[in-house]
């Protein structure tokens, strides 16, 4: 079944307020298009290292109440750095307590700035041995990883072609410290959108069958004569050019941007209508004995047909798992042909 | 002999009019710039699935009257997909057809949609398969690849390196198929330019010693005020971006392209006297004794030599094959000094 | 101990003037910021090749009187060629020549136009071979090759890697030559930035631990009104466009150029500040026992502080070799702040 990532919303697990789960309660109470296909509670940078053991503790209290009618997928993010030992350690104690505690509702695990290969075989590895631990079933838990390191750039290659044999199922950007670690300076407030390494990723996870996603788009909110304004445009800029170049999904962090990130990354009315079009009318020109049709213009076969057949595996996906959203998104003809029409 | 890659004339080799060769026709009697210096004659997309066998017929009948006095290269792309053996066994039928029936009217064979170097190998395996059941000499035809997946271009490096050693001559970026396979929307209908894999096939195909080709640009036609113009400046901006580079020619889709493309990518006559008039000095300093020679403020020695040299030697290739157009380019005496420069 | 690479300034080493050392002379004897942290007396391109033995003689004559009072370290560039015989031959004399008698002063050897990976070993193995026969240390010269052939480019990731187990320190980019190398035409007088090969060289060296320089912006001047002005706004936008992205250094054609890119390759004093003020409240934090604290806004912990840290090592490193750079640019209090903090 095609799986959803249109979306990974971060929510850090402890802050200092009354409730230091309240992110956390927030996302896993979302609703319609602001529930985030991949929902991240965040155990590593968005939580102080003083409240880590509270960020674990509180995952593992409100994961049996609210993961069952949770909507999307869980993948919390733990502590990790190919370059320090500490943070590995912490990081596998924190595995083993998620898997142990609450593996039946998770997904899989984030690991963070990951290195080479090696490194990323070591993640793998120690989320196998956790889950082996807990008596989880053998791949029940799968793993994406944050690219945002020089080496995990580097083996970005090596790294995607492990996923064909392994439980890696994704890649996310972390364009904040990967800047960092390359020295970059932003000298006018300006930091690279490092095109090389976004083509590059969406070609590898293409190649390799997994899912990626764009980095943080931290300027949430902006100032215009002194009040605040959420920055719906700046983000939408940054979410299509995602689509454009073939990134799967958009990083959120505040429900806003979730609700903006499923839409964009939702097929329209227009799309989804056009690709049935196409799809029908090549499906009667196979039962005429034909192998291809032209339809608006453009030639339909067996080779062009797969990608309208991933858009409306994408709508039956989020059909499924969101029926609220596509009700509200196409009207109830276009859906019916969306979820009957034949595919080969 | 340096061998002329201005340009990459697809011609649909079978379409539903009258003489259904009417295009491969066109493209095999052009004249002046309107040659292509590779002309493909398309069996793959350009041609509709159910006229596929009448496209390989046409490819059979038209070759032997008139290839002897087409003035470029004949490379026909067959079907061909790293993911469908169907289209790999019509491919290699397409592939034994024209070399056993017009194999020694071709000089070469265009494989679409390949994947990793192992599919690359394969489709050179059935090249060199088909090269001797039809008692052709060994190598006697050679290969290009279409780059439009996400396999290719992650193995692009292995892909130009296996060149050093094979039939391989040649790769043509596909970018529909490219952006379409990497899950890139065309949101607001612009493509991405896939700079980062621009870049690399130049380079690779440079250190490969081995033609690069650029993509093709399908907006051939503009309207303004209700009248249809032929959109040379777009393509203009497309073909001297891709000169700019290093991709040694363009794709074109129709006999205008041709000509624009052909003259783009030929010396013109400011940049032919300059680099005749410092390989002139510097064989006169090399006369006298002296290793190098500064002409115009710039140092002209061994290592400089090599590219003054190669604009001589691509005007001589052009005047070579088509002498109508360096006539056309050139004043007489300027021709004359480049047809009996001595070089190195 | 922190190593300074914020400028790499390349003297022709024997020109056709009274003094053929002139612009020898004037970087070993350069005051201030006009000190390049690199000087690279160049035999290569920069010197013609009837001088290329006056301009070995030059440095070999030089070198004694002034490098022991030079605050930057040498380097200079010898002739080779990764596809031409001669010119390695001819580099592997200058090498023997230059460390046998004047090795002590010299820091190590710049190798330009070097090829795939075993073209770098290849260099590499006639330095130690020249070191050996000169009696230096083992490892006493450090090389830098520059990156500006297409199988350079193709191997980037091997020659980088090669570093770890090397005495490869550096690696420059030379987009005159590669430009070149690539078939690319200057069709409008503008070169491309090479974008895709420059985020490769940020990421790679990063990942090796070695430093990387931009290349040459040989616009050195420009006209208006028919008076020629220093262009210092053309060289501030490429040199501040390598600091964004994590080049660490750039390369320096003339002194001005060397003062401008010394000091956009130093912390402001605002970024000094900024970073001190995050490092000492981290240090009081973990003296109370806490392992991280927010500091206006953004949290500081181990490992966010290396960056912190980073900034500071480099002013430490600075004021070392140039006090009067930092008597320049800090306030006293400042200055005393950044050579008495406690890092980790």
């Amino acid at each position: 079944m095609t799986r959803l990532s249109r979306t990974f919303q971060t929510a850090p697990a402890a802050v200092p307020r009354d409730n230091s789960a309240k992110f956390l309660d927030s996302g896993l109470t979302s609703e319609g298009f602001q529930t985030p296909d991949w929902l991240v509670p965040d155990i590593e940078d968005g939580t102080a290292p003083s409240m880590k053991a509270e960020a674990v503790d509180n995952v593992v209290d409100r994961l049996p109440d609210h993961a069952p009618e949770f909507a999307g997928e869980i993948r919390p993010r733990v502590e990790w750095a190919y370059d320090d030992a500490a943070f590995r350690e912490r990081g596998t104690e924190q595995v083993r307590r998620l898997a142990g505690d609450v593996g039946e509702h998770l997904d899989g695990i984030v690991f963070p700035k990951v290195g080479r290969i090696d490194d990323v075989r070591a993640a793998a590895g120690v989320l196998a041995d956790a889950e082996r631990e807990a008596g989880l079933a053998d791949g029940a838990l799968d793993m994406a990883v944050i690219l945002e390191t020089a080496p995990a750039r580097s083996d970005l290659r090596e790294i995607c072609r492990f996923a064909s044999e392994s439980r890696l199922a994704g890649l996310v950007f972390g364009p904040v410290d990967y800047t960092a670690e390359l020295g970059g300076r932003a000298l006018h407030g300006e930091r690279p959108r490092w095109d090389g390494l976004l083509e590059a990723l969406s070609n590898e996870t293409s190649a390799a069958g997994v899912v990626a996603f764009g980095g943080p788009f931290d300027q949430l909110f902006h100032e215009r004569a002194g009040v605040s304004y959420y920055n719906a445009e700046g983000y939408a800029d940054q979410v299509e050019h995602e689509a454009t170049i073939g990134i799967d999904g958009s990083w959120s962090l505040h429900p806003k941007q979730t609700a903006q990130a499923n839409r964009i990354h939702t097929p329209g009315s227009e799309e989804l209508d056009r690709d049935l079009t196409k799809i029908e009318a090549f499906n009667d020109a196979k039962r005429e004995g034909t192998g291809a049709v032209v339809v608006s213009g453009q030639m339909v076969d067996e080779a062009t047909y797969k990608n309208f057949a991933n858009t409306v595996l994408t709508v039956r996906a989020i059909d499924d798992a969101h029926p609220e959203q596509t009700a509200e998104l196409y009207d109830d003809d276009l859906l019916e042909r969306a979820l009957s029409v034949e595919l080969a």
